[in-house]
């Protein structure tokens, strides 16, 4: 049994949910029976949305530091609770000596799993993860078309997104992303994917026709495994 | 501002619990403006209950490793997510050289602001947190009595929280919960204390007529405050 350590803090609720959903992919009976689960949630990390734009430095540094204490802590295997800091992924796998598993390939992965067929998913992103290409490439890898947001969309999209961080779950931003992930399943998305962690705090399968991919339930189910394996 | 080391585990629903509770409790616009939270829930932790009734070996020193490496990973202040726990205080505050907030001290304040003429109260606590003593010698020293569960109406209690533990929060074991909560109060108690970080989980003042005081929730507010001064 391997101990899990959580690279988080991005948001500190989206934290919270993947730490969540590794307890009930657990499914453990007994407090005994759970897996050790570390957890760094670090608000002092430089934005990622920033850096990634140009318009501020890297958090690579951080990362891999936050990384490397987890493992120091006795953490076996490394998750991150934010998908578009997986593009600094590399800053971090060059600072440990534990595997880290990715939650953009444990999502890929979990939708074409759900919609073996599909040749075209719509996935909802947040900024610095489009603009890295992070799941572009990865459903690219795999024959699949990734529709990403665009423009207006993407603007009420990001505005969804910091209303969350701020706390707002109410019903109004869930509308906004159902709206979202409507356009995406009739533009021709055979799948939705939640691939930024604020997403699945609000919107769920049920908002949604499509099968509906939540990133962190993917990295739950994966790493669970992965650490008890 | 404080790094809040979290020693968790016990069980890991409720160190979730708890940190949402600090989150909440920050109330923050943007990711950047929390708290970094460490947290190590690990449920390789000697069973409380057992230790404190002689059927087992004691927590006491894997606690105060826990909370060493807490302090190393750089938290400036530690917690526990775990009233029974709090038996074994000692074994950490001579293993750390930060202060150590106690969940118990933090609710009895909180009890008393919120019921300041109260001379009973009821506490919902598990055996080994009541075998210690925790709650009534720290109610006593403030003047109050503390009602405490015995006999079947405990045993109730305790098949409720390994319950909630093995993942069933359900309506039934709610009632369970407000029938023992109701019985207090019909004792004379001016409030209910959930001592026990999983009765929170079910349990909320939507189902007390008395002041319901939470232990995790007066923690996180009182940890939050701390931290940030």
């Amino acid at each position: 049994m391997r101990a899990i350590g959580i690279i988080g803090g991005m948001g500190p609720a989206a934290t919270v949910d993947l730490h969540a959903k590794i307890i009930a992919a657990t499914g453990a009976a007994r407090d005994q029976d759970h897996l050790r689960v570390l957890i760094d949630s670090n608000p002092a990390l430089p934005d990622r949305n920033a850096a990634l734009e140009g318009a501020g430095p890297s958090p690579g540094p951080m990362l891999g530091a936050m990384a490397q204490g987890l493992e120091r802590a006795g953490a076996g295997v490394i998750v991150m609770a934010c998908n578009t800091a997986h593009a600094f992924q590399g800053d971090i796998e060059a600072a440990i000596g534990v595997p880290f598993l990715s939650m953009i390939d444990a999502t890929v992965d979990a939708t074409l799993t759900r919609a073996p067929e599909a040749t075209h998913v719509g996935v909802l992103a947040a900024t610095g993860c489009l603009r890295a290409g992070l799941y572009q490439r990865a459903f690219a890898a795999r024959g699949v078309t990734a529709l990403v947001t665009q423009g207006d969309a993407h603007t009420r999209f990001m505005d969804a997104i910091y209303r969350i961080k701020a706390g707002d779950t109410g019903r109004d931003v869930r509308d906004i992303l159902r709206a979202i992930a409507e356009a995406q399943a009739r533009a021709g998305a055979a799948a939705i994917v939640a691939g930024c962690t604020e997403v699945p705090l609000v919107l769920t399968q049920e908002d949604v026709a499509a099968p509906f991919i939540d990133s962190a339930a993917a990295l739950a189910a994966r790493v669970t495994a992965f650490a008890r394996a």
